[in-house]
């Protein structure tokens, strides 16, 4: 009995767990802009600093938050009866809208960088970050040729799939990866006067910290959400799968 | 037919995958000792820069490349047959080994810190790297209560499995998000004179931003090996597994 008890303990439905994660993805989308409006001076197009701040807004809520969402799209109970075309454009869409999210954050850090002589492309930060960026567009594309193209032979879908799959949890971490990293490197970059400095741990450096951990939390929960077999969307020959 | 060639193609045997991820473990470990040695003056115990060096060394060596060793154990076909209780304490002594290494690399860090009159504790790589090694150390000591210790009851184990298991490659990843962040910190300490500047892209940058990748790799392939499902160790019920 005590063994019953604790298995129904860890038997979360999944809806609980993805309001939690959704949530818990709003916050991380809100403290990265509170981040930069509060402690790095907001947001602008000029070039400058606040050119720059767009871009940890826009690589958390693309690369992760909504990225994170797409992928979750097939853990819906819902999703699993009746057509699934409908829901493969909603995956596909979702995550060509974190794609488009992650190409304007990468604009606007080309851009700022550009505009104040930076070299681009030097940090390990910058290697993976693109890496990553890279990754996610070979995802997209295959994914979008092999399940929502209608001519991919079955074969290929059933071989590809698990490859897809495997991929989407991979670009998870490394964005996640790579978000950590910027954040770290950042408030190394601002944080170096007097008692701001970042070594003395003022109130910007706890707060951008905590987001990152935060981040990473979101990332892990994910990736777990995504792993768990009994959220898992049964496999189904319908011929409407192979649509 | 192209299809069963396909698939073939994709199956490879775990013991040359396993030997190619040796030896990458094997190129990250020797390059983060070149790096150091090479660029970073080399290593000591006097609390100076080069007592420091022993941090990354240390870290790759014990959380990445060790680590991933200890998790493969399983993986690998001959540990499938026979009693199972060595391979258990193959696979919690290498955990050890890597956390023993673990703990010298904290111990070289606050060290320098300490000598230097510099905060421990401040920057998101350490809160990131320290919640890794808690994370590692609680693993630790619940795998070994659960599976190597003989009076934890069946249906215990059997809950603990799926969550040490999925601990497990995320402790892998969250080392190796620390690796990388930590290599991308220590590069803009380190190069910020003249022509040697990080921004600049020197020798030392390209050479440290790779190692970075790679280390990112070795992680990856380790975690897609641990979930690759046809080279799991089939789940036996024989009364050795419960020893």
């Amino acid at each position: 009995r005590c063994h019953q008890r604790s298995v129904a303990m860890l038997d979360i439905p999944f809806p609980p767990f993805c309001a939690f994660l959704g949530s818990l993805g709003l916050l991380c989308v809100a403290l990265v802009g509170v981040w930069c409006q509060h402690w790095r001076g907001g947001f602008s197009l000029d070039g400058g600093s606040r050119t720059f701040n767009w871009h940890p807004v826009l690589m958390v809520t693309g690369l992760v938050v909504l990225y994170g969402a797409a992928a979750l799209v097939y853990r819906v109970p819902n999703t699993w009866s009746g057509p699934k075309l409908p829901w493969k454009v909603l995956h596909g869409g979702l995550a060509l809208g974190a794609f488009v999210l992650t190409v304007l954050g990468l604009a606007a850090v080309f851009r700022f960088h550009n505009s104040n002589g930076t070299p681009n492309m030097y940090s390990l930060h910058s290697w993976m970050g693109l890496g990553t960026v890279l990754l996610f567009s070979c995802q997209w594309a295959a994914g979008f040729g092999a399940f929502l193209l209608p001519w991919a032979p079955a074969w290929l879908r059933q071989l590809y799939k698990p490859i897809h799959v495997f991929f989407g949890s991979t670009i998870l971490m490394l964005s996640v990866a790579s978000c950590v990293s910027g954040i770290n490197e950042k408030l190394f970059f601002s944080l170096k006067n007097g008692t701001t400095q970042y070594k003395l741990l003022p109130a910007e450096a706890v707060f951008a910290n905590t987001l990152g951990i935060l981040i990473l939390l979101f990332g892990v929960l994910v990736v777990a959400a995504l792993a768990r077999p009994s959220w898992k969307r049964p496999d189904s020959d319908s011929p409407d799968s192979r649509q």
